[in-house]
């Protein structure tokens, strides 16, 4: 058994400059040293439950059946929200209950959202101000050794979740979305998906417009587009971005998080 | 035993830029290929000892027994400065002898102090520049697997402290002290512990003054105050911070490491 | 057996504020969980494929014999350029076929160059815009599992090399070079060696001349150096560089990547 490492994901708003997120994982480590720790990103915005729910979904799926991930962006720390486990059938997440698991909720069929409840299994003294080290941290200890999520708390049903922003069709011949994020290579992702922009329509005639500017050019990847031309295409995501090879298309075209977008059919 | 794995912390001013960081880890399987690697932080200020002496006082005791603890901010490395090795009950800590280690000789019982000096144990050849690769990562590697600190070289007695800032009473009803980090969060994380501000002065009116900016709100969790006001609670280092709930205390109060602030007690 | 985990680095211009490194990863331990994951860095520029090449230059070679190394810089990727397999007595280099492994070919004794074909060593449903996560993630972890290179493609000999850029002499007493790495605290790391700087040449007296600054001080380690002087030394990577102790000569002088650089003898 000994190969048979847990895979724990951690994402937070921590940063890199900090103890922060070695605390979290040195707490881990003393409950269960025998866990395998990757870091999604600490790189979160501050405080930006949306971005982390987002980067949660992009993450989660590429990892093996059982890993369990952490999720801690978390404004209001110490106060009544609640600590607590979402069980799927692959993975167990855990982390504050502010809307950060909104896209595994509708994603995934979840079996049960567990609010964390039982202090024994928590580091002692708890901070007021450092949950993720006093309370997620060995609750991620404990599931990696195989407690089981309903041991530590209650069932709950009203966990909280935020509407996510849909793109919405104007008739037959215009789609209009956003941007929700802009990743590091300047692509402005959107929240198009091939629901939306199916098949048969990626054939048809089509301008996608952002802030002005026409894009034309719906390719399948990258290398299909001349450098420095702004294109479209489906990214590893899932979702449609405007992208521009060896270029940044947020900085040339003016996007970031929350810049409208339309696509007008022919 | 299979599961029992080293776990070895890294803690400099490296940067992740650079190959700096993975050269000291693959030094280490050098030796000890089954030792588990966490990074503190790699952020650290280049040549800022004070501020990896005061992140390594943060972040080392979250750790298992047994953890060895790295840390590298070396300015004149190649000189006689000499490298070390700091023994406690719990931990080994390696390094520089420059002050790297002062709140450690404050806080912990140090048992023994233990200038490296046997050159089998380094890295061939010896690069002047890069201690870090080539001496401490393979004592840590050594260390790891149970060779003791004293056969690495000689104890010595009279290793580098700087003077650790402390706040200062004036009469019963001030305090000074200042700013000695600005966390992830912007925020102000100062030298007043709970010697200072105990559990009685906690319930006392009082104010406490920072760039002519007054802060009344004394909380025990960020969720208590207001967002955007300033508020003052002993964060999880166990010293007194100045945070704004959603927003940068740093920045709105103009504040950096060494910023004075004081409480005057009513 | 437990304890003979294959290492494998990690280098890309992925950043670490997506997903993107994390999912590369998950997709190793899909393969093998049972890999130790280095990171080298994320940070080389986007699409710089020399920045990349370079570092990994620096990088590899401390590494254990069977080390796997990736390298990601893919400004073409989903495009006709090939995913490789480096083979080397020491190392498995995997990446794509671009440049990226220019200094590899120059420094190491290549055995074998694979273009990797074989698809059912791939993850699938395949992605036009991540075949880090999709092809060279899973090779690597069949890598690790001891599968052979060459099952999983054929053997080419045209594989892309770009020219690395040599130092020049004119005459005997002039060496004219360049600036090809800034490092994080700021030091200019050129593209000279010891086969030009010799021993005997580095008893000459000789000036440096960059950006019309004169360096006269040649030095072996930093700390030789008065602080805030420029000096020449030869750091850890076989290079000489230039440095200001406590300062940054890259921010000093001027300097950056391409800057020109001449050492005249007396």
């Amino acid at each position: 058994m000994a190969d048979k490492r847990h895979i724990v994901t951690l994402l937070t708003d921590f940063g890199t400059s900090d103890y922060f997120v070695s605390s979290v994982k040195g707490a881990i480590f003393c409950v269960n040293p025998n866990v395998e720790l990757i870091d999604v990103t600490h790189s979160i915005p501050p405080q930006d439950i949306f971005a982390g729910a987002f980067m949660l979904r992009n993450a989660y799926n590429v990892f093996p059946r059982f890993s369990i991930h952490l999720a801690v962006v978390d404004p209001t720390v110490g106060s009544a929200r609640r600590p607590i486990i979402v069980m799927t059938d692959n993975y167990n997440f855990v982390g504050p209950d502010n809307g950060i698991f909104s896209y595994i909720y509708k994603i995934e069929q979840v079996n049960r959202v567990v609010e964390i409840k039982a202090e024994h299994y928590y580091r002692s003294p708890l901070s007021p101000t450092f949950h993720a080290r006093d309370i997620f941290a060995p609750v991620v200890g404990w599931l990696s050794k195989g407690v089981d999520p309903t041991k530590m708390g209650d069932v709950i049903e009203d966990y909280v979740k935020f509407n996510i922003p849909e793109p919405k069709e104007f008739g037959p011949n215009l789609i209009k979305g956003h941007v929700i994020h802009v990743d590091h290579f300047g692509n402005c992702v959107t929240n198009i998906s091939e629901n939306e922009l199916t098949y048969e329509r990626m054939d048809q005639n089509k301008v996608l417009v952002i802030n002005n500017h026409q894009v034309r050019l719906f390719c399948t990847h990258y290398a299909e587009c001349p450098d420095g031309e702004p294109c479209a295409l489906f990214g590893s995501a899932g979702l449609l971005e405007i992208s521009i090879p060896k270029g940044s298309a947020a900085h040339t075209l003016g996007a970031n998080r929350g810049t409208e977008i339309a696509i007008h059919f022919a």
